[in-house]
């Protein structure tokens, strides 16, 4: 006997959520309905907002209120260096960092033949003319580091070939804090392999 | 730089969803906007419809979208039997087991001095009307098997001495398929005081 067809229904709804299977979206569900109906108001409403308000910024893709996002027409950052990575979410995680001050390129997602995304659903088309037509001395290409990401990357370094410009890659190595002992394989044999000079 | 303030909003109204903090919150606002707009606007629309319909029932207290829920209106209950629960998902996962036949009490929660939550809190003092006022013979309490559960089955029992009916609580002991070596020692003190005459 359901309880009530409304909650069948949200819980339902809840395993759209990235890692919410059956059993979380349940629990979600009466958590929401039986102690913090305010909470779920705030979650409808915020959704409901980002859906009409967030779309793409025309230059870099990522996602923004307006036409062109902040980054992109601020006057601080250096329009020579592009910054290509897969999601906005990429893009955040490294302006956290503050260590580069370049514009960048949103892919929006990686190549992945078994999920059927091939080059032309993702934004490599735009990437192009953005290169073709500004002046850009280095393209740094900071796709995640999986079978994906480092597809993606090869990709993209192909697609950039013809132009006259520098395509770097971001280092792969030992994490800082990381022990050798619990490293797997194949990142200690790309640590080995992009040994750098000691300075 | 904040990529966009409409996401922010979203991530921080996701922080209300249990076992959500601020990186999962990030997680699932980038994969929604990303990836599932269509997702997003589910989740929003059954939000607002649970909210709209569900309430409470006015007997048994549990969620239900009409005056009386289906259980207690239903002529197939026995009348007699009355189990006292903490919340509805606790009533769904019996109901799921279909050994039970008899009619529910849902009290909204357990006691929790941490957290504030005193017996004015709960449904009890509409637990008390029930009991006086119908001919139940048994009433059993399915309170967790938690501190807070067994705090709240003590005090349910408690309320009901005066009445001239049978309280019984769910039999606490080693779980079907579990392994005696792996049990915590609570369980098998239990086990062991609650010990049944074999068959």
């Amino acid at each position: 006997m359901a309880v009530s067809p409304a909650i069948e229904a949200l819980k339902d709804a809840l395993k759209a959520l990235p890692g919410v299977g059956p059993k979380n979206a349940q629990r979600m569900a009466f958590h929401l309905m039986e102690r913090n109906r305010e909470g779920a108001q705030k979650i409808a409403d915020a959704l409901n907002h980002a859906l009409q308000a967030v779309t793409t910024c025309q230059r870099c893709n990522t996602f923004c209120e307006t036409e062109v996002c902040e980054i992109c027409s601020s006057d601080k950052r250096d329009r020579e260096l592009l910054c290509v990575v897969e999601t906005p979410a990429d893009l955040q995680a490294i302006e956290q960092v503050g260590a580069y001050q370049g514009l960048y390129f949103v892919l929006m997602g990686r190549l992945s033949p078994l999920e059927g995304i091939g080059p032309d659903k993702l934004a490599f088309k735009r990437l192009g003319e953005i290169v073709a037509n500004n002046a850009i001395s280095e393209v740094v290409i900071a796709t995640n580091i999986t079978a994906e990401g480092e597809t993606t990357a090869d990709y993209t370094q192909q697609l950039l070939a013809p132009y006259d410009l520098t395509v770097t890659r971001l280092a792969r190595g030992v994490p800082v804090g990381g022990e050798l002992e619990y490293m797997d394989q194949r990142t200690l044999a790309a640590a080995f392999k992009d040994r750098r000079r000691a300075e």
